[in-house]
């Protein structure tokens, strides 16, 4: 991904690389609402923690050409990306397939998928049949992604890395795969709350975003029964400026006779 | 849009119209992991209930340009379009201003909106401040879109429905609005579903779903602590035909020694 990277370098200027990412959520599933998805969250919470940003997200159904075209549409425009769902056994899975296609790869059998799906079904008496053999199918030259709870892998090729949709397997996949991402520099966020309606605080809050363009500054309603308040999220690469903007943004909540508090309202 | 809704109608030959949607979530808080959204499947649920499908949802971060791109690109392949969040009124509130871009329209206050939101703000012994006004924007030629909660409308230009982030104030736009759609074919879903495997039922589903290609059959695996299954999900527009896939699924799944259940396992 050097031409992205480059890019984004330039963009950056002299500051930290901004490493950025796609998720896609493959799966009919989530578009009907009959699965509320939990994935996204927690992908951008733990790729956070290792400098990456996640700018785009993606919600598809199972269908091959849409698949094709939207992976390769994401996988140039960002340092990562990363799928859920559609790899199991059944007809319905085409996520690999599809991967493959976009990549204009041929699909195989993986020998190490193989070797571990036999042990597994080996060792638990299940049969391996045909259909779960096609959880060894990855495109040409694709490394594997460990499923310690599963095991059928999920792989990497290029930059986009493919992952179950089961929340508890996504998970370990994703543990497993982080060492081999690159980070930049990691997005830090403070948070300020307060007892107080946007809209009273919303002129001077915009001044202060005015003032510090290195920090991008949200602000959220919260409701909690009777109780309604306004929590400001500061985001940036910069400790000592988000200490700066943070000890501002309580000072603009106490200035209206509030009390601020940090991190989000109990 | 009629050239979507005729595209369409030929798609589907001279069965029901299929009338689709895409559901564009706006917030830089749900792509940081910060905010779970739960407005995605509540509202592919209620759609569904009217005959519109989504079949495309996209998480956007508060850019004016990815908002404008997003936009133009959607509205056209879509019959509706769905927006949440990005309409309060502090300063990262920019869908209003980026929805009348991707139009090309001017932006103004409505008069109706200035008028609730005072009386609102009257009633309430708020401040109308110009920051709160701000919600009162609108691109020109836009309807309002009412907000039973906190009185901040929503508003709908061409196919284009913007509603507020927070879930119960959206959820009461939504039924506001509801009564404008036009749905097509009612897509309705059964699902049955067995403590088997998917591996064991892959190949019979398979040709299960090539006998009805009328009828789509998804697969979906399920843990609940030790015991595991599956559930298939059944979805047309032909009730009739459903009842006939999920008799057959049934039957498949008692093929292999175990009792399905109508539904979801408990």
């Amino acid at each position: 991904m050097p031409d992205v990277a480059q890019t984004q370098r330039a963009e950056a200027g002299a500051g930290p690389r901004v490493v950025t990412a796609c998720v896609v959520l493959i799966g009919d599933e989530i578009l009907s609402g009959r699965t509320r998805d939990t994935n996204l969250s927690y992908i951008a919470k733990h790729l956070n923690e290792v400098g990456i940003q996640v700018r785009e997200a993606r919600v598809i159904p199972d269908i091959e050409e849409t698949i094709v075209s939207v992976i390769n549409e994401v996988r140039g425009r960002h340092d990562y990306v990363f799928t859920t769902g559609g790899i199991g056994p059944t007809h319905d899975d085409i996520t690999a397939d599809s991967i493959a296609k976009a990549f204009g790869l041929p699909i195989g059998y993986h020998p190490d998928a193989l070797a571990i799906l036999d042990a597994h079904y080996k060792e638990t008496g299940g049969e391996f049949t045909e259909a779960r053999k096609r959880m060894a199918r990855v495109p040409e030259g694709a490394t594997l992604i460990e499923n310690s709870v599963s095991k059928a892998p999920g792989f990497q090729i290029g930059n986009v890395f493919v992952m179950a949709g089961v929340p508890m397997v996504m998970q370990v996949m994703l543990d497993s795969l982080t060492p081999r991402l690159e980070g930049g520099a990691a997005m830090r966020s403070r948070t300020v709350s307060g007892q107080i309606g946007e809209g009273t605080i919303a002129e001077k809050l915009g001044a202060l975003q005015k003032r510090y363009p290195g920090i991008v500054i949200g602000s959220y309603p919260y409701y909690r029964g009777k109780v309604y308040g306004t929590s400001l999220v500061m985001r940036g690469t910069d400790p000592a400026l988000l200490d700066e903007v943070a000890g501002e943004a309580a000072a603009l909540i106490r200035g209206f006779g509030v009390e601020p508090v940090e991190g989000d309202p109990a």
